[in-house]
Formats: C-alpha cells, structure tokens, sequence
C-alpha cells in the first residue's frame, strides 16, 4: 500500500513452507482459541489449522471481520458476545451452547479475541466442559495487552523501566470495578500497569492510582482497536484521565498502560512513524542526555 | 502419535486458505521478532512470514530447533545467546551484530524466544536500530509466561482466582536479583505471580515473598521447556522451594507461577491427562463443594 517504508505487501504463500504436524480436529471436541488483538497476521498456526478445520465457530464481538474471513465457506459462525446496544451473551449460555453443539459432534471452535486465558473466562468455558464430559484443547494468542501495545510501539517491559509488569481487568462480572484489588500494592509494586476492560470505570481507577501515590504527571496511552486498521492511540497522564475520564469513551475496545513504558513510543513507534512520516526517536528516555548532562 | 484423544496429527497445507496479506522483507531491515515459547504451532503467521523472506536469522537459546528446522535453506543462521559452559552474547554485540547485517543490504530477522517486548530487550535492540539508522518492525510472540503455562494447563488468570497477575524477571543483566523490585507490594498487588529467569534466584525470591506474607503453604509450579516435547511440570509448595531451591535447578529454561491458579492446572490441563491417562477433575477449586457445604 505504501512507498518504500517497508509496508509494502505481498500475499504469502505458506503452503510452500515445510510446516509442523499440526493436530487434527476430532468431532465432539471444542478448542478454545485466542485469535489476538485483531491484526490477522497475529494468528498463531494452530489458531489458523482450528479455523481451517472447524464446522462451527461461536466468537466473541473482539474477533475481527478479517479474521473471520479467513473462515472455509464450510464453516457456520455464530456469534456470542457483548456488542453495542444489543444484548448480551451470558457466560452460562455460551458454555451450555458450545456443550450443546460438541454433542451433536460437531467440531466446535471458540474463538476469542486476544488469548482464552488472560481475562478471557477460559478456565471457566473448559471446566464446564470437563464437566460435561467433552474434550477441549487451549489455544493461546497474541493478549492485546502485550502485542496490541506493541504494534502502539509501546513495550510492557523495558530494563530501563520495569522489572516487573502487572495486568489488571478493570471490570467484573456485574460491571463494577473490582472490590477485591489492593490498587495501594498493585501502584507499589509495578511501574507499568496495564488495565483490560477498564475504560468505564477509568476515572475511579486512576483515582485510586493518584491516592495510592502514582503521580498524576505521569503518562498513560489508550490504545483502541489495537493492531486493526481502526487502531487509535492516545497519550496523556494519569491526572488528566481522572479529571476527565468522559473525555475518553469513546476509545473502545482500548488497552490501557500506565507508566515510563508509554515515553519509549517516541522511539518504538514504527508503524506511526511510517503513516506519518515522523522521526523515531532513540532515546525516548533521555538517558543519553541524562548522562552527559549528569 | 496418539489415539483417539485428539493428539492425532495431520499435516496441515496452509497454502490452501486464503491468507491475509502481510508484509514484504525488505532489504536492509531488521525484523525483531517472537517466536513463542517453543511449540512451531504458537508461531504467528506474521513470524512465519519472516522466516520464508530472511536472509539471515540471528537467534537466541530459548528458539526452538523445530522452528529454526521451519527456515527455508537460502536462511543463514546465527545463534546468539546464552547456553551453559559456552561464553553469552552481549547485547551490545547482538545489536552490533545485526546493525552490521542489516547495512550489508541483508534481511535480517531477529528471532527470540517468546515476545520480544516481554523481558526481552526488544525496546533496547530497537532503539539500537534507530540510532543507527536502520528501519525495522516488531512482530509480538506467545509469551512463555501465558501460552507456555497454558500448555501445562494452567491459566494465569481465573475469574474466581485473580484480578490482576503480575509479571516479574527474577535477574538483572549483571544476574543479580533485581534491587528495585518491592517485593511486599507485589506480594500483595497480586494473587497470581509469574517469575521469568527466576531459577537462580529462587531461594531469595521465595524468601521475599514469605517475608511479604504469602503462605509457605501455597502452590507453585515449575514448568520447564514449556509447549516443547521436553516439557516438564513440578507443582510444590512456595514453602518447599525455600527451603531447598536446589532441588529445582535442573528445571531450566523454566517459568514459574504462584498461586490458586496453580490449583486449576488439575482441571486444565488436558494435554497431561490425555498423555498420562488421568481424569480432569471440573471443580479443581472446590468451588462446588464449597457451596455445597456452606
């Protein structure tokens, strides 16, 4: 599409590629799947041998429209998920529905946007199978909280920044933030916070960040539709979020980070710089200035 | 391999779906990119797309012979990385290394093991790159700490477990324990723990975390080479590790996990029952019992 940054794109062949023994798809089973943050490229091979060989997928609203075109004609799609106005699938109905479907001995993927065990409720889809008696395989994928931000140019660890990482979901089942999270420990003990889910409590978050000493200084980007055509990125800092947390709703589905890691987007963000012709920096720290001066 | 427990395999020809187009390689780039915790199946197709177009592939210890067996022969490989009894890279030379490539008008894929953003100097080679002028993207991977323990059949996050899971480096870059780490507050922060690199380590970090308040009595789980054939799960106690991490020494590369999610591994873990003929068990936290008795 574009000129000579490196974005130039060609249609892979992969069936040239001496590829891995990948497993066969049995009827009656159910894979739980995680198709990434949205990119399509981000699909692993085993994602990509479940969707070739599935004969119905039950996906939820973060699954994207290129993804599911990658679907054989053969396959039926059902969706199952949160969207907008409609109403929602409850998590007992999707697991009885994929049950339902295993025991008409269909191959049944589930397919999840991100990885099925990183807020995802895989645990509990899979243990309502192994109750029900059917066999499942895990797939994992790309958690947009990890290679969404990346694809941003932001990295949740850097070793001049953090040794440690903390992801937090910013919802519960009901909708409301969390009652059993220690925000006081979780500010401590992690200079970068990344937050799932957490867009419509963001103010009382951030809130509870400011209190347990975070500064509100510090920077924090959105990221929404990470990796798709549709990716929004906004930087700004943690006071600005809490005093005007409506300012920011409409950037949904977002990945949240908070801490150091946002600044190294000033020399990671290829993928922008490329669209919009700027210059990566390479000491988004200012260390290297940070050293001569000191 | 197996029988009808859904392990068959088949050899999967990707050729034949229809794939989203992904990038062209172009000269004198540097691709820095994950390969995921050792399975080729975790691969992404964005990874795979590098791998048929390099003309040369530095990779590191923690790449797996089956991924770097999926190279095409024009592929020159170069191992740089760290492997016991033989002298490690630096990662000043690693970044020499490929910025020397990449001038050479090579297409030079920099292949990790897991994410390169996750404890993986991705932002530090990076960098590197935009100082020396050279153009490169970042391609995420599975990360060992999610879709390895996922292998093992355990989540790290649980809906009736953790809000939040924390991921830490057990060691620096001189290989001491990280000095800036708050121990107690991510003790606290998190129910669920993630340690990578932490075998060396794991006398004083287990100490920490007792000392912080968690139970000598909770779970924790080894799992070493992680997706791989060679892969290797030990579930003890936080306790026993203290008091004798040299029992644990063999288990490397190794990532580790403390907490209840450790428990659900006895419901999840579907490749190891199938493997070894065990029942899963659908309630592993004793959620239904419990209610059952309250």
């Amino acid at each position: 599409m574009m000129g000579d940054n490196g974005n130039n794109i060609s249609t892979l062949r992969l069936g040239e590629v001496a590829l891995p023994n990948l497993p066969l798809f049995q009827k009656g089973w159910v894979w739980l799947t995680g198709a990434g943050p949205g990119d399509p490229g981000m699909l692993t091979l085993h994602a990509l041998n479940a969707m070739k060989q599935a004969d119905v997928v039950v996906h939820d609203a973060l699954v994207s429209e290129e993804i599911l075109g990658l679907l054989p004609d053969t396959a039926k799609i059902e969706f199952a998920g949160k969207r907008g106005g409609k109403p929602s699938f409850k998590q007992v109905d999707i697991s009885n529905r994929i049950i339902q479907l295993a025991r008409q001995g269909k191959r049944v993927l589930r397919l999840k946007g991100g990885d099925p065990f990183v807020f995802g409720r895989g645990g509990e889809e899979a243990l309502a199978l192994v109750q029900a008696g059917i066999p499942f395989r895990v797939i994992p994928g790309i958690s947009a909280g990890i290679g969404g931000l990346a694809q941003a140019g932001i990295p949740v660890t850097h070793r001049d920044v953090n040794q440690a990482v903390t992801f937090v979901t910013g919802h519960m089942s009901g909708g409301a933030v969390p009652t059993d999270l220690d925000w006081q420990a979780i500010a401590k003990g992690s200079p970068v916070i990344v937050l799932y889910m957490a867009l419509k409590h963001i103010g009382e978050i951030t809130g509870h960040l400011i209190a347990a000493g975070r500064s509100p200084e510090e920077p924090i980007a959105f990221v929404a539709n990470a990796s798709t055509p549709d990716q929004k990125v906004v930087e700004t800092t943690l006071g600005a979020v809490h005093q005007h947390p409506e300012q920011f709703q409409d950037l949904k589905p977002a990945v949240i980070i908070l801490g150091d890691a946002v600044r190294l987007r000033a020399g990671l963000d290829w993928l922008g710089a490329a669209e919009e012709g700027r210059e990566l920096n390479p000491d988004p720290l200012g260390m290297l200035i940070a050293q001569a001066v000191g």
